[in-house]
């Protein structure tokens, strides 16, 4: 019933968002196009008015760190946050009050490889760290794997960023969670066999003390490793594989059926 | 060479902060302390002006939600995003111009279970969901892993939670990582096999359409699940692992040695 200048009225009243398979709705708001918070906030107010109508339930707010202004009116809207990154900060709002809310959980995992590169004199690649605790001990290479890195991959840059050594994965061995290993957060930390594709070390300089190649029974037998009941089942593993008395997991590329993705699959084939 | 008043001005106008090992401090904002955000922006440019004297690096301020009024302060004095949980958001900033950033990276990945039920006869336990996008094939009861939670504990709960069966673990058999699953952060998705204690289905009713035990050959021979080259590889180990020709991972507790946390390893023993 209204007219076109109505309807431009109210278009200028809601912020625009993008419908999602789960009847919710996100909004991004752009770091090019500044807001007062005061309009923000009775933008916002009267969005959820429409979109509760509309029936939606969780609405999203994907805020730029530019726009770090706006979030004290989201939370006082009732907004709370799911996750941030660097450049952004994610808020979440679940409008209807007789349905506990289905928000997807934040991710909680940080995950980690060690790299077991065993040459064909049955030695294995051992770096000593310039920092942390575990200065003094020759242990495997080890490192974080990025988002959206396979950790076959991982494994695989860490010794090559480590130590110079190109390598390729072989299998990958055991894992260990561990929780509360910063921020509340949990850890998967997988140990790989890597196989190397040359000798000469040449180590980094910033985070590596020193790197060499170390007779597998001598790395095994280091004190300090054995105060460790987890470095020493690694140790423990890592000599069977060596004598070709274990099986781990081998990486095998796989899709998904409904998006083609590529992925890996870890298992004993 | 200050007296007691000048010493307490300085206090004053200083955020309490406390060091890590790494040469860094954490300011905890306490939500029973509202302040003024031009009290804050003031009182963390002095303190950062003081720590860049006491050679400190990376500073971290836990922001809780009821503070969100104090996000565009720190924003503006240079820190950015690092993580964010539904009560609270945490920035960081890095003194050291001449230094590269060391501040550790944000939880990178979502962690979720199937789990591989196996009776007496040879039938697996089997669901369906009532929503999202595999309503109408029977597949294995699946969850995603909490903070802090093990993932053969996990595989336990969800079973529970699913179907009120009783369950014990017996083996990881397999997992797969895949990307940009939410968000953009990754995902990783562990199959384990577990033995159940007793038989009833009690199914839950929001989430499960179905439950039932089903002949491990039908589950696996479902056209829709042959669709997907992932299930279809996942079902066919657990058609291995009921004729006893797979081996998985076995669950072991075991500590580290520094701060003899408890934690799993997951190894072919």
């Amino acid at each position: 019933m209204g007219s076109i200048g109505e309807a431009i009225d109210i278009n200028m009243e809601i912020l625009e968002a993008i419908e999602d398979n789960y009847g919710g709705v996100t909004v991004n708001m752009k770091k090019e196009e500044p807001m007062d918070s005061n309009k923000f906030h009775t933008m916002l107010r009267t969005s959820i008015s429409q979109w509760r109508l509309l029936g939606k339930k969780g609405v999203w707010i994907k805020l730029p760190i530019e726009l770090a202004h706006l979030v004290d009116a989201a939370v006082k809207e009732g907004f709370w946050y799911h996750h941030a990154e660097a450049t952004y900060l994610m808020l979440v709002y679940w409008i209807p009050r007789e349905i506990p809310h289905t928000i997807p959980a934040n991710a909680s995992h940080r995950v980690g490889i060690g790299a077991f590169v065993l040459n064909n004199d049955g030695q294995v690649l051992v770096v000593k760290e310039k920092w942390g605790k575990n200065t003094g001990t020759w242990k495997l290479p080890t490192g974080v794997v990025d988002e959206g890195e396979d950790i076959c991959t991982a494994a695989v840059r860490e010794v090559q960023e480590e130590t110079g050594l190109e390598t390729e994965f072989v299998e990958l061995l055991a894992f260990r969670q561990s929780h509360k290993s910063f921020f509340g957060k949990s850890d998967l930390f997988f140990i790989c066999m890597l196989k190397p594709l040359n000798f000469t070390i040449q180590k980094q300089d910033s985070e590596i003390e020193d790197a060499k190649w170390m007779a597998i029974e001598e790395y095994a037998g280091q004190p300090k490793l054995n105060q460790s009941e987890l470095s020493k089942t690694i140790a423990k593993i890592c000599v069977a594989k060596k004598e070709k008395q274990y099986t781990g997991f081998s990486a095998l590329p796989t899709t998904t059926g409904h998006s083609s993705k590529k992925s890996y699959i870890y298992s004993n084939i």
